[in-house]
């Protein structure tokens, strides 16, 4: 089954990502790329690692120029999907990699992003439990936010198990595409390279209110999420270091328990890796990937459970989830033109 | 007043960064240079930064190389220092970058460390209250590790001050310099460029008792640290993001409040950098100097205090900090040679 | 067709690349995985970015694990690789990453390598005039040297056109990985971040050799090469800066001339891509490909071509390489498996 | 003896480095600081790591504000100094570190900047010979470019002493603040970091006829200058590998006899460091420092000198010199508030 596709922002990181990754599938015909300012540019200036398409020209972003494909991949700054999205029909699969759509809580929304809440579409994480479902046949869907999809994942089985109290605390190491390919001085390499930042510190990061409402339906209480975004030298990655009491503040939890909960939630999930006990998480080893790697153990001196999860955040934290979510929009194999393999060293 | 120095462990990154910043010290002569496996290679090639110490050939560790100086750095393997200091008079001025006298608990030292434990001394760290006094005068100081150090600092007004539960959660992304020079696979450029890892996960990192122990001195109740060390791709620097629940768990505390007590904690510290509000530290700031920036701010939602610490592991957290315990104990202005302006970008 | 594979030395950079090409390829079964010192390993620890081999345990390199498949890898240190080679069947496709069989010259062998010359084996560059022939149904075949690989192919045109007189300087700069996966201090993370340093400087590199006999096969006068390399703060790519004097000292080429020169060249190469005029390569595009990137133009003040080209050392350079020489000795299609499309950013 | 300075410019990185050196020289009283469009901004925000100067509120860059100090440094966009520059009285200390006063061939100057010519300065290299004389008490001095200081400095006794050829080929390593730290998109981390780039390839980097300038000055013959300067991901530093052929095309040169000429040459520099033979220099042993490291060799094979030499671009490429000279202009010691010792690791 042969499928044309269009991505709108193809200039910029979630775009080429998508672009990167749709090469590889078996099925895509690539039809329409579309870029803001950009437009009337070689594919081949702005993304000169994707070959094959050196020679397209970016055509303004428009309903017009992504009409009459049955993908259309919207890769544009936030608060400027919704717009596109409703002058295309119903059956077209839509997937949106901006933040439009991901919050069902338009206070929360506006708290964080401010505007209009746009609404929201099925959420794009798979591996959430029953979330698969609302996936398949979809014909519109929230691509989640890099950081919220690896906290998210690191944390869920502990929460969903009951085993911690619903206090979460997240700091995470991410590489700095994460931010964008807008020019700001202070993501210079010259700034980046050889330091680590914190930003976005006290609750305020956007993502913050997308991991609480992901942990929050897992559990009858609500989650509280302490999460600190940390920037560290590297192009790509994220590494997310989670933490909760154990739950009643009490009890003793064998760390081996605690792995055989993740373990027992991850089983049949083709991109959740589980790694060996006594082996932590790099970002280095989902590079390029679409897998998340996870590990979990006790620290009973501090009554908390801690968990680390890497991904790669333009990979299976856009771009991947992405082209997974499509493959089950379309009915097509969840894993068609996806790796596990990272690219390491 | 001139005084003479020597440094066991002079190829190593520790003895390495005490020489650099001797360098441009008014007072001090450098004297022996011993390196274990590298004696009887000259400093150039070790370290040929140190360009006006490259001809100096390294002597063996043994107490006789080191006799003879008013001051002796030891920058050795961890378990090492006892033997060489033991042997040292008591009025020569002996500073240890190595962990051996750090924990004033047996029982801490042998279940992180193991073997004997060889004692406690004075604990070089004149920031924490009451502790420069401890230091004016000594002969005998334990330069603090640099985890500890950061970590310490950037909670310590808010554990002090009561306005945080003794509960809390560390995670503290590192440059790779802090596991020494000694060549290991894991450590290779080729791995740790682009890749964020964590590693000693759980409470099993040696640096944690000693965060233990520094914070639980400052309050009634021991306190708990859940602490995670993460390596990031940089070579020097420490980025420690802190957080403990607000005491009480319910009474609202201002981020104007929470600042007001670090400001006054560190209103005279001449290396601790209270950063303005709204700015957060950045390790790139610290790279070589011996300044500590420190920045916090309250996430009412998640009812928890954040703070943020930056340090170079290698300048005030092992260097510089050994370098300011050295004119304490000298009787000279504790700053004499060290500088609070970093190298950036 | 379905055929089965073995790979010695699994555990280094070549054997993990050539696995992680593997993992994509349709047809290939990866069989016996062996390594020296890491033999009774699982493969997830020295490996974990290939997932789907994480339970893999490696065997040791011997003639009797590597038996009974249809294509043995060797990713061994120099010199090892005869007497493996020669324990082996000669209908098996033996394919060597390392350098036992690249020279013709047992002279140059000794000078650069010391020991006896093994000999010489089909030279896996398929991009070279007339060699493609040679490497298809082969059943022995020597990968090249990632710095002779893209030096050859981006000085390759002009030499061959005799626009440029015999005496080519080529300063490559490369990422770490290149120097192997052996621990040594130099190579640290610590010491290599933030960091470009020359190495094997005045013609003592061991690719020196192999880079004139490339050139020198494709035209009468036999080459000079100055050649430096340079490492740089990167785990993968090289890039080549080339010159060499315009043929006969002093008529004039236009640059457009000589880019003819090379569009004529690579018009027919599925992995070399000539970058439009005024585009200048660099690593980012080509990491975790098989594609070159090459751009050539002419300083006339200074009377040199100037060529600049790209590879991956572990893709192209190394695991690419040999993948694509597989594919040639089993008569399947050369790119199986392969990607022009790079990692970026 | 005290006096005071201005810096315009101090936003930049340029402007930076020089309050970084002043803040360690002894006798500089730092007043005004001005910034283009980030005037009124205190310079904590835009410099971080400047500490002491946190609070100092960037004033506009004009005569007025200007005017009143015994030194005034200019770190401008080029083309802008010169208006400035014409408004200061001529015994206060100009020091230029622009390109603006540095070619003294209008013809160059206009091919390569365009625009008028605004003159040329004494040259601020104080190394080159005869030169130290012209910047004694000078009141107006070009700081050179980051490429020629080392460039020039790595090639100049060679070429002065007639041993090579005057046909220099220079390709040379950059970090990426020799760009400046105006956010452009090919210069973010993402972009930057793990990547190798080549730029301004074929002879049109305007540091060219700076190069050209400085060594054709060393000797009777214009010398003709092949430079490509390539983009590595690094913050600071320059390798620059340079060589040429052995004069005469043919007479057997000695290594060693090479090495003596350099000897010779440098014997008395307190800043250029020639390394030991079998040496080779890195950038990270100059970071932070005014030291130029540099060694040479013979390459026999290839008929070719080769000298590779380590520069930071910030400090002995600009702040460094800068500072460097006005001690110079002043009278002071050459080396007052420099170092010759790097930031390593």
């Amino acid at each position: 089954m042969s499928f044309s596709v269009a991505v709108a922002g193809a200039s910029g990181y979630a775009g080429g990502e998508v672009l990167r990754l749709l090469l590889s599938h078996p099925d895509a015909e690539i039809g329409a790329l579309t870029g803001g300012s950009n437009a009337g540019t070689p594919l081949g200036t702005l993304q000169p690692h994707l070959v094959p398409l050196a020679d397209r020209v970016l055509e303004e972003t428009t309903p017009d120029t992504l009409a009459g494909h049955d993908v259309v991949f919207l890769g544009l700054p936030h608060g400027q999907s919704a717009e596109i999205a409703a002058a295309l029909p119903d059956d077209v699969v839509v997937i949106d990699c901006g933040a439009d759509y991901r919050l069902t809580d338009p206070a929360a929304w506006e708290r964080f992003y401010g505007g209009p809440h746009a609404g929201a579409w099925p959420y794009g994480l798979p591996e959430l439990p029953g979330q698969r479902d609302h996936l398949r046949g979809a014909t519109r869907i929230a691509v989640p936010g890099c950081y919220p999809t690896v906290s998210t994942l690191t944390l869920a089985p502990a929460v969903a198990a009951g085993i911690v109290d619903p206090d979460v605390v997240v700091v995470a190491a991410s590489g700095t595409s994460g931010a964008g390919k807008a020019a700001k001085p202070h993501l210079l390499g010259s700034e980046v390279m050889g330091n680590a930042s914190a930003y976005g510190v006290g609750g305020v990061h956007r993502h913050t209110p997308e991991i609480t409402q992901n942990l929050s339906g897992l559990t009858d209480t609500p989650v509280r999420v302490s999460f600190t975004p940390v920037l560290v030298p590297m192009p790509r990655g994220i590494l997310a270091t989670c933490s909760a009491p154990l739950s009643g503040g009490g009890p003793h939890l064998p760390a081996d328990d605690a792995y055989a909960v993740y373990e027992k939630a991850y089983a049949a999930e083709p991109f959740v890796h589980l790694l060996p006990q006594g082996t932590w998480p790099q970002t280095k080893s989902v590079v390029g990937s679409n897998a998340v790697h996870v590990q979990v153990t006790v620290d009973e001196a501090a009554g908390r459970l801690v968990a680390v999860g890497a991904v790669d955040n333009l990979a299976k934290g856009t771009g991947g989830a992405a082209v997974q979510c499509m493959n089950l929009a379309l009915g097509l194999d969840e894993g068609t033109g996806l790796s596990a393999v990272g690219l390491a060293p």
